[in-house]
């Protein structure tokens, strides 16, 4: 573990079918104002909305709503969220949905305590903010990990900006989750959360160091139990075993556990939020589309490591091959595993075609190092072009 | 994941080679008095115990120090503590040592803010602590886990009984974990916590529910990494990489991670804390003196299970064996692996004999629902008669 680390994530979790029975206690350490955060009719459609307003009313809290958060969060409705909370100066934010509605809440938990502007000064200039409203969560779907870390990513749709802020203060107090609430989410959301799932934990595992490491391990597993999970709840969206294994997957995927002893990557999703920002894809999506080609940039520079993944994740049979072909055959098993579950493999399929800004898009991106690799935009640019 | 769970985890990891370097700033954040605990002349040896004063004295910190906590710290350390805090009132309680040194700072942390008799109150009658001094680690071996959990073990001479508490409260604020502080730890004690990271692992892996759950796989991950570190450590106790992979698997193991959606067992830790009650023995090499037959005793009850870690763990060869067969291949992989390192695999080489208390030790167990069976206290005395 050759990276020095810190760590330490407060966020409390309540995890299972009765989770929601945890709501009423946690409610009762805050003050009596609660803005409600959600996106569209699901929340309304499965009763959750109605479910969690009663609990609140018996609680006897003041609420005010913030409603309509789309996916791909965008930087108008903090702005709206930021507005609303200045007046109602909520006790405690609360958060009924997946990574978006979570994502918008931090921001506008940041942004509503500050005079400045929150995208300029959080999210473009990346100073951490001095003040954060608690933020409570109640999770609806398996994905962004969003529930129990302090990121917060967000769409600025006029200069067609995706990008992330991060901060201590914006890890939720709680986050209840119970896989039950994601028996109801449409397929193909389901498939883009599995596919972020993936992504977070590859972001962290393909990239040094190579020495033993824990983290490498608990990559592997995570990633294995997923890809075993994401098949069930396929094949069945009421299996609670399954539905469970992807929820807390997504949680540890992405809450710490991992990051602090590697020196991560992160270019496919910072690659993907361009992408995102020009075509508003599902996040997910957009990750499925690039990643394989994208590790196949990076393999030559990291055989040892797509050996490992090809073997202790795929379980490539290495009978009469080379270890460059074993490698390959890591990249495409997990290509062939994004089709298998109806993902997209191309941008392409995500509705983009060679009218597209691409080299707009690839310019746009601001970071260029790898966790093996430095890029150029020219590379990101045939990056794309090779994934339409 | 069939039990719902509630999990939080506040502690601050401050981790690697540089870590030492977070113990200003963390000093900074709490008032000027100090209460420093340690154990015997070890820390004064390594030259930790100088390091550490120089940077409390540099922090401006009033300073009081509990030292020669013993290994199995016992109840008359702790009440020596405990009257210590009362008169010196500590802002901040600072352990410096290995497990044993912060469960004696818990226990001083919880037992001194209150008038009650803090072993009948919190160790026998199991009620929760209002309060508790804050805890700051700074740890030199890996095993116990407690660096990041609320739980301390406490030895009560008089009556023979060692036994645990647990508190929210009691969670280190922070901890200081430099693998290479780990380098002079000598090999007994190497050993009996690497059995000890071991044993914690599996109290939590040898128990329902057995669908497919994601605390396994991250089990097997730590296990698997534990045994391949601590053998690379056992030949180079100066290897970084094996050294930092065995402190961080050790703080993982009891950190609440694997725990949440299983059953748990902990009848072995229960078991041994009473043979240490008794002889005082080094808790890791009790463990590893009943484990494997503790384990062939539940074995029958869930062959699925003790396969699964047989061929997932040790890899043991299928080929021409029946289940049964394999899954008490995996108990004799564990027991050899215990005997390679050197560990105890049998009471004797802990210096029992025929003329030991042993249904006395054995009558002492409090508590008798295993993971996967329960027991009579006959089975017990069987258990210990066997493993002679």
């Amino acid at each position: 573990m050759e990276y020095d680390f810190s760590f330490q994530n407060p966020t409390r979790i309540h995890f299972g079918k009765h989770a929601l029975e945890y709501l009423e206690p946690e409610l009762n350490r805050f003050g009596p104002r609660v803005l409600l955060v959600y996106g569209g009719g699901s929340v309304k459609q499965t009763g959750l909305y109605e479910t969690t307003l009663k609990l609140l009313k018996r609680s006897r809290k003041k609420i005010s709503e913030l409603s309509g958060v789309p996916s791909n969060p965008t930087a108008s409705k903090v702005y709206e969220g930021i507005s609303l909370a200045k007046k109602f100066e909520p006790d405690l934010i609360l958060a009924v949905g997946g990574g978006s509605v979570i994502d918008c809440a931090k921001a506008v938990a940041a942004g509503a305590l500050t005079h400045q502007d929150f995208w300029e000064t959080f999210f473009l200039r990346k100073e951490k903010p001095m003040d954060a409203i608690p933020i409570g969560v109640i999770l609806t779907m398996a994905g962004t990990g969003s529930e129990m870390n302090g990121g917060s990513v967000i769409t600025h749709e006029e200069s067609k900006r995706k990008t992330s802020m991060e901060s201590g203060l914006l890890y939720p107090i709680f986050s209840i989750l119970n896989p039950e609430l994601t028996y109801t989410v449409p397929k193909e959301q389901m498939i883009s959360g599995i596919c972020d799932i993936i992504s977070h934990i590859l972001e962290v595992y393909m990239s040094p160091s190579d020495e033993d490491n824990l983290s490498d391990d608990l990559a592997e597993a995570i990633l294995g139990n997923v890809i075993r999970s994401a098949r069930r709840a396929l094949k069945d969206p009421k299996d609670y075993t399954a539905r469970s294994n992807l929820m807390w997957g997504a949680t540890l995927g992405l809450n710490g556990l991992l990051e602090g002893s590697k020196r991560q990557d992160w270019m496919v999703h910072q690659i993907e939020h361009q992408i995102g920002a020009y075509t508003n894809c599902p996040h997910g999506l957009g990750l499925s589309a690039i990643s394989a080609n994208y590790y196949r940039l990076v393999c030559p520079h990291a055989e040892g490591r797509f050996f490992r993944f090809a073997t202790n994740v795929w379980n490539i049979d290495l009978k009469g091959k080379t270890q460059t072909e074993v490698a390959r055959l890591g990249i495409d098993a997990l290509e062939a595993f994004f089709r298998e579950m109806g993902a997209c493999t191309s941008l392409r399929e995500l509705g983009m075609d060679e009218t597209s800004p691409i080299d707009e898009i690839a310019n746009s991106c601001k970071r260029l190092r790898g966790g093996y690799l430095n890029f150029t935009h020219e590379q990101i640019c045939k990056l794309l072009w090779d994934s339409l």
